[in-house]
């Protein structure tokens, strides 16, 4: 039952980029650093070393990596969506939670601390904007709303933001129930105004 | 012109509450020690620590301080904002500026640094529970809404959580331009949705 090297490999890359998701969400930026991750993980400081050459490196590959998994499972899954008036309450839902779990703690202590990091700034710009436009892209297929019509974009747009301040508002406290109501009332504003418009 | 040592208590106080959002805003939590704000603030360390026993209290007291001085001076000058249509955007727009400058940036810097310290989340919480109130509040006041009727609430709750999904965006980058979209569209939503309800 001998593993081939890359797989091995691969397998050791996954454990680290999981456990720095993991440690970023419950110790913040300051109590993250690659010895904390690589014994979360199992691994060696070196052989941690050897995947990701600075702290830097292995954040932001973690916040990218993890967001893809995320996303490709949500589509693979998206087929369980409910259809009718039902499926926009379940998509803002599904979208809400996208920002209110562990990875976006996670990507939340990195954007903080990349505020006064220039090394890490430089990372996670384009990183913050790649997730924010698959998480765009994937809103629009979910809704099985036009982008092309008025509008359309700046209120899928909208919705998401709205995800990212129910996320912050998540972050000391469980506002699970409070949320739930505006879930609620911002799938009734989607119905209304997509449809108006599609 | 001997001032009264009661004025001058107060105006240290207020020159050390400043000082310590503009800190926390540009260097973040970590950079922001009692020693560098008194510093900023033309006080001894003595004299800061005679105002605020600790960091933490500073800090806490700083946001409280500038969030009520912010809302007050809205709340003075509400009248100069234009009546009928235009009135919602201007609102949204002004809405959306509480936090997309110093005062959230700070703000932002508390709450996570919070996540990891069990002293300031116990102040935190609460404070962000009354930030978030009198938010809310100016909100239905500047928008001329009533609560009463249904959905009504959760929209303007779903106005300031988009609102501070929108100063998460603009941490590292200057997001005003795509900004401007969503809060155009966002009014034209709010005018629709809450004059449909009123």
């Amino acid at each position: 039952m001998r593993q081939p090297q890359q797989d091995r490999s691969r397998a050791t890359r996954q454990r680290l980029l999981e456990s720095a998701i993991e440690a970023l969400a419950e110790l913040g930026w300051a109590g993250s650093t690659v010895a904390v991750v690589a014994e979360r993980a199992g691994v060696s400081r070196g052989a941690a070393q050897h995947h990701f050459p600075t702290r830097e490196d292995l954040f932001a590959a973690a916040v990218d990596y993890v967001t893809n998994v995320r996303t490709d499972w949500i589509r693979e899954h998206s087929a369980d969506l409910p259809s009718g008036r039902e499926r926009t309450r379940a998509v803002v839902d599904l979208v809400v939670r996208m920002y209110t779990g562990q990875i976006f703690r996670a990507a939340l202590h990195l954007w903080v601390a990349a505020t006064s990091d220039e090394q890490l700034r430089d990372l996670v710009v384009p990183l913050e904007a790649h997730v924010g436009r698959e998480a765009h892209k994937l809103a629009v297929e979910l809704l099985g709303v036009d982008e092309t019509a008025p509008g359309v974009r700046e209120t899928v747009q909208a919705t998401l933001d709205m995800a990212r301040g129910l996320g912050l508002a998540n972050l000391l406290t469980d506002d699970s129930k409070r949320r739930a109501g505006i879930i609620d009332r911002w799938a009734e504003i989607l119905d209304t105004t997509l449809h108006a418009r599609a």
